[in-house]
């Protein structure tokens, strides 16, 4: 059976501890907002300002989005991705995918199973690579990204109170 | 009285022929999409596939716009610009801008004019750069860009059957 872009995986994380990573069902909806939400207040990797109303969550994660993909720990959501086309048309093959970990979960592998797992479903979802437009040149993730393939292809400046953001692509499938 | 963003101006053409610069009318929406499904169907320029549908038309030059604006040679429109927030938030400074003349009006300096008047109309809407997210590397219109302004910023490979394509910013106002 060929792999689907929907199926729910269930990947041991670094820990022993069991994480269940699959599509974000609507009834998430309500903990993904408050997720999504907290980290937006925190103004961690995401450049949108505080503090996110319903209308801007459904702008990210529902309205445009191709797929989006949580990540649960004891039926808890603890972190999320989105892929979508990051362009129309005939330049529709590249996608643009954002990740979130709740802070409380951090620094336990959930994000690197997160991008892993997008690396997987977007080729199953007709996407060729993976595109990140504006990635804060602070932002601790850019070692993970870099680590699992993401290569800096230009660089925004000023983008956010005044710092630089790195525009990552990498080919995916 | 401080300049207005909805403006009309009246400029001359290189040619002497006189062209009125303002606000894209819900009256010539049909025009806009007409001008535009043709600009698809030719490839130039958007990665938009054709044909070119209402709904897409609608996603490009109405719902996310900041400001649409239309040039008019004797009434008709020959050409025109949007200016939208390249990103939510934070990063909403940042403005994107899409430029289109009709096929049988180039080579005037109508797309110049365009150019030039989004520059002066960006920082009255708030903008304080403006991005360009996807430029052909084959896209004529890259020497005008450069010569107003703008500088390569990146370079995203395999953008459009096979072609890579430029990422341009430059601050305004």
């Amino acid at each position: 059976m060929a792999p689907s872009p929907s199926e729910e995986r269930r990947l041991t994380m670094p820990n022993g501890d069991t994480v269940a990573i699959g599509p974000l069902a609507p009834a998430e909806h309500d903990a993904l907002f408050l997720l999504f939400a907290a980290v937006v207040d925190s103004g961690d990797g995401y450049p949108h300002a505080p503090p996110l109303t319903r209308a801007v969550f459904d702008a990210t994660w529902v309205g445009p989005v191709t797929l989006a993909v949580v990540a649960r720990l004891d039926g808890d959501v603890v972190g999320a991705y989105y892929l979508r086309p990051n362009f129309p048309g005939r330049a529709a093959h590249i996608a643009n995918a954002g990740y979130v970990v709740a802070a409380a979960r951090r620094r336990r592998g959930i994000g690197r199973l997160l991008v892993e797992d997008s690396l997987r479903r977007a080729p199953l979802l007709g996407f060729d690579a993976i595109q990140f437009n504006l990635v804060f040149a602070s932002n601790p993730a850019r070692s993970l990204y870099e680590d699992l393939g993401w290569r800096e292809i230009g660089r925004l400046p000023d983008a956010v109170d005044g710092e630089e953001a790195v525009i990552y692509w990498r080919r995916v499938g």
